[in-house]
């Protein structure tokens, strides 16, 4: 299996980059993972802001050559992990961006007749984890789930991808917050998960 | 009234544009309406990167000298109308990148004993207009309403605006979207509006 780690967080001294060593820990001890890159879309500097006019079509954007380093690397991915932290309800703009910019028409899905396209991300799968400062509950009984509800339908489902795990933790500015056994949490996911 | 019109869209030959002009010409026949102003984020190439660490510190946010004047264009607003496309659900990263650098702590809300803090954005109003290729059903059917969500309460409550309006337009790239109806709709809303 090979697996992709998308980080967003500007600060690496962040309870997120916690989350990022844990996922790179447990794969590490993961027989079954054979290799793993790690994209850090800030320390990359990648440019979010999707641009499209009369002289970069949209419809060319599935073969922009500034961002075929990162077709190709999710294409080569089979298990996507995404770690970030929950800012007014969903990711970062920065990695909404990066998904602006990468899942072009003709590269992750094609339009066809009927409602939904065909997804041409198929097979692969995917993890979020995210940190959130407010409780756990709150996305779940305040926001119709909002912030799961697009990664997995409006996104994921859209582009092929019926695999999707969520690690959602809340209160993680607490004292209390159990940040330390969260973190186990995700180590011992990543040092068994078989596929 | 004074408006502050938040245009978000790379192409000026866009539906979305096509709205704007309708928001701007129905404003300017009502007499409530005493001044317009119109942020257009590409136009400007806003940054959306938010980016915090031990050098720029979060608490700081919120007195950025570089966000200086989009902080007063906000607080001078009575109104806060936002117009985009909606890309995965949701608006585009640009815009969520405005917000996550414009509305900061002790800003845009101020933190306070209970799970909601204190809205620092009280008394202003917000409409929300949106355009997206799939039909007008397909948030409310399939997707939890999670746009709606996203803006009205994990956003624009938590800073204190109750009053959001939406116009949310699907269908837009079909021959037969009612673009023509749904654009006077958006001019005569602006026209007549008075509060």
């Amino acid at each position: 299996m090979k697996m992709l780690v998308i980080f967003t967080h500007p600060n690496h001294t962040s309870l997120s980059y916690a989350f990022l060593q844990q996922v790179i820990q447990g794969s590490s001890e993961n027989e079954r993972i054979e290799e793993v890159q790690v994209l850090d879309l800030y320390a990359e500097s990648f440019n979010p802001v999707l641009v499209f006019n009369e002289d970069k079509r949209r419809r060319d954007m599935h073969k922009d050559p500034e961002l075929e380093q990162y077709r190709k690397q999710l294409l080569w991915a089979d298990k996507i992990v995404l770690v970030y932290p929950i800012w007014w309800g969903r990711p970062p703009a920065m990695l909404l961006g990066y998904i602006d910019q990468l899942f072009a028409s003709n590269f992750a899905y094609r339009d066809k007749k009927g409602l939904l396209p065909e997804g041409l991300l198929k097979g692969k799968s995917v993890v979020c984890i995210s940190t959130m400062k407010g409780p756990a509950l709150y996305p779940l009984l305040w926001l119709n789930n909002a912030h799961k509800v697009l990664m997995r339908k409006a996104l994921f489902r859209y582009v092929g991808i019926k695999s999707v795990k969520f690690f959602e933790f809340g209160g993680m500015e607490k004292p209390n917050g159990q940040q330390k056994n969260k973190l186990d949490k995700v180590y011992r996911y990543f040092r068994a998960v078989t596929s």
